[in-house]
């Protein structure tokens, strides 16, 4: 069998490690990269040995013979681009959001369905993680019985607040960059769609965000149409590490996955107490799923069939934390 | 040094437990019981030696020589026996609610301005468990830093579920009945008033709570004047155990109290995995908090000071419970 | 009923926390002290209101009428103030170890059987822990299955070695003094004697505890009669805490008491990772089960029944940490 | 450049495991496989591709242009298989035990020595599992303080006994079985060598071990030349899982490792209380550090430089284990 012959669009830190795992994907080949920064482009060279290097990714598409790409670039490029690859005929893997405004996600699920032999799959990772798949396991064969309560945490370290100051003034607020997420797992989860929103938040420890009417914790309660409650917390100022969090509480059990984000198995008792020292970013704490949902996108290419996610999920999960948005900004109850 | 003179109305579980702590508490004396039920007089007469048993309080008060009550009767009674006493000279420790509604909380209040002289106290015991007092130092040592978010939850285990059904008809619902504690727990450790408040909840399990127009599972959002903000989750349906647990994010750190409401420190290794056995009721769990609060309360008597929950203190958390009822079954936001 | 009389010798820090259980138990009354230290004595006054105060045991014991004694003398006293109040007709609670050789341990024993209408007991005060309670239940209703490993960690903390160190001369060392207690414990989960024991152990951060021919960490490998096997380790080194920990490995489960030597039931989440404090004395760990144990003697006074631990029994925990301390001394293994 | 061309001996679940490793490994190439199962063959042509497939070790490395192979065969064949492939100027990754006889292994050692430019490495992967990896830089960097005691417990699941009783006959005994990877861990941990030696165990549920002079549970303590003490348990009947568990107790800090074996980060609250589900084989626990051990291996023939263990590793490991062996049988204690 012929390798998948695969572009990477973006190599930031997660486009690097997008790149990087395909070079050890069964079936598959990184054939080019694409970015705007020649430092990136260098790395891609000398580390995972790529060739054809691009600054801009219609020539990249033209140029190259290429199977399938993968978006990693800035969340406003993500429609256009997903739009311009399936429309040349390959499959794409999207980082997420899906766009940045619903009517474009919309675009979007259009094209893919305009394109049916092409795959188009999402990165939610987190659907790819063992715990988050063992969870939705014993969900979907009735270990917790009836779903109450999603919770969904969603934090990232203080530490790396810097970078994201910098990108906040582009930033469509933390509804849509950090909780998405969890509007995603809500809905994997609960297997429903919610029915109303209030969000709430504020600067705690960092003023800066009160000038793009946006918080650095904010948090949301949501209903379901099947009555199932939502709480979702994503905020900035984590001090003990990357914590993402989700429990859900149904009528014959509760499960918790992450509740200690520890980074490995290691237990220290010292002069702190007893203690688990903690994962600082989602690439350590993510690190198998961003490797699994890399192999499931290859593996629906070769066995022509669809990932779970599908552009839809992303329009929804966009929509909620823009309806979360609406509602933090104008202190309002938003049916939907 | 006199002893304190102590007389207990109502004996159900928790009553008894209160009359029995008098008789080891330091300057206190068990002297008088009252109780509509022959069968649980009889009880405190045999296992606590108490042999002035009533079934009317008024007679209680009027027969015998007491310093103080303890009020441990149905919530509907708790304003007007308080009132009652307090104008007969007695200082009173009244269980929570402090009333069934605000205008009932505001008369007790007054009643209790009036008689400096005499202490009143309100049976929010999770105040004096030693876990929340060891987070409330942390707290106003500035150790958390801001706060962020409170989450409290209060999930009575299911196997009580029968006792709960007898006696909702008579319930204000879940949010008095359940929440109040975390209600005030929020405003003890967040230092600030609720501004905003949106609740929702459902039948998941027993939809009997249907035709009370309550749920057996309920949350919700707070936003409070300081910004902070406050998710809040009670129920009656925990299969694990009586699962009272609190969460405050902070700026500097984030304090878990009971995530796992582990019953004693045996950890369990068998075809089950690694588990912790949890507290099956609030008795097991605040068993120290109910010896603490009797103790504060008598030696506030003997050393003439106020303990530090007020009257008012009860009026909020009603009030609070009362709005996120209001919200709830209307499923509107409230504005405070 | 009238109150069991009792009389409490030695005011350390045990002897204190003895005194003052003392007075809030049920059906005792806390009559005279006895102690070398006026200080002792006056904080004893002040604090627990007792006004027999004495520097002589005997004194004690002729001049004033009592029924019971609790000895927490030092250890070279233990069986002679035992015999002697023993034989004065009182009931006697004594600390361990029983006394510092076996010869003197078993003329206890003597005197016990010959006053078989008096209570002794010995404060191997972990059999009353709540905890430690309910392992035995677990393995008495053959929870477990057959045990197979027994493993007892009791560590001091470091912070507390200058105080060890002063006394180290008269100590007769780790094994006697640490873990007799855990000798105590294998044999009643157990419920076995020992065969053979090899015992090893060091200098690991106090080369002070070298002149005595001691460690200041030390280990113990026990083979039982039953085939059990028991590892015990003591030491005065902790860094996080006062470590009491054990485990009972079963075919069919394995429990684990303490593992987290928890302060409470507060989590902290900071830049330290996720932790829990820790008990850093045998006072803050054991606090409850200082209170059950007197509790448990008085009753045993009050319905005249013997307490579950006899005489024997700290003459065997005696015996096998004296084996213990041989075979490290020799670097040889013992057969029992 | 050209990959290592690999070829893999024996193919049960570990040498499956590790030719399917190598194929996701960079630098590697799966080129040919040896076993004496059909089945086995046909499975690892199936699902690896690969189409070399061999019954005969001898035929395979005659026929086949090899760089390197992995030896999973039974243990009685490393030594003579490692010498063989090392001659034949291949190199050699050989999994625990190095051989069955010190002798053995000592021959392996000199021909290890005679061949300098072959990278032999043992297949201790616990050395290559990140939480051990943090562990040991841990201790590397002085954080631990001196090492008092390493503890190691390595127990399988009862579920699995049944293959281990066919293999019975033909087992060196459970020391060199099982706990070898401790006594290679306790090494590499504490970086001394032991000086005495004492061993007990018994048939705790299965009393067909008795007949090979075995035991289904044994443990070990152990003195070291710079004192540190080690206390090892190995056996066949947990019933939670594949409990391979490490203590490191320094004088600074201690470190615990696993002590939770859990499968993943979900926590589940049921009616068994509060629970972590565990891992129960070696490939669910050590996946990891299988991927990473043999990506080691390659490594170190593409960079020409020696693996950190190194075949005295092996002899010593063996050597510990054996003295265990008959400490065990004899009862004695043995001084090394």
């Amino acid at each position: 069998m012929n390798k998948i012959r695969v572009g990477v669009v973006g190599l930031g830190r997660l486009g690097f490690t997008h790149a990087e795992n395909i070079t050890s994907t069964k079936n598959a080949s990184l054939i080019a990269v694409c970015s705007h920064s020649e430092e990136e482009l260098k790395k891609a060279k000398e580390k995972l040995g790529v060739t054809n290097c691009f600054t801009d990714i219609k020539k990249m598409v033209e140029t190259i013979d290429l199977d399938a790409v993968i978006l990693v670039s800035p969340s406003n490029f993500h429609a256009e681009q997903s739009i311009y690859c399936l429309k040349k005929g390959l499959h794409v893997f999207c980082e997420k959001p899906l766009a940045t405004t619903i009517d474009a996600c919309k675009e979007v699920e259009k094209i893919v369905a305009e394109n049916p032999s092409k795959v188009f799959m999402l990165g939610f990772m987190r659907r790819y993680d063992p715990s988050y798949l063992y969870a939705k396991k014993c969900i979907d064969e009735g270990k917790i019985g009836r779903p109450i309560l999603f919770r969904g945490y969603s934090v990232d370290p203080n530490s790396a607040i810097e970078g994201a100051l910098k990108y906040a003034a582009h930033s469509p607020g933390q509804f849509i960059d950090m909780a998405v997420h969890d509007f995603d797992l809500a809905r994997w989860f609960l297997k429903a769609e919610p029915t109303s929103i209030y969000a709430i938040g504020g600067c705690y420890l960092h003023q800066e965000y009160k000038q793009y009417d946006d918080g650095d914790n904010v948090s949301a309660l949501l209903k379901f149409e099947n009555e199932a409650m939502a709480f979702i917390f994503a905020g900035r100022t984590a001090t003990h590490g990357y914590n993402v969090e989700t429990e859900i509480v149904g009528t014959h059990a509760t499960l918790r996955i992450g509740s200690v984000p520890q980074k490995n198995l290691v237990e220290i008792l010292d002069k702190e107490g007893v203690r688990k020292e903690c994962s600082q970013s989602f690439n350590e704490r993510f690190d198998v799923a961003f490797k699994n949902e890399i192999q499931e996108f290859i593996a629906c290419i070769v066995e022509e069939r669809y990932p779970e996610i599908s552009a839809h999920d992303g329009t929804q999960a966009s929509y909620i934390a823009e309806m979360a948005t609406e509602s933090f900004k104008n202190n309002i109850l938003i049916n939907l």
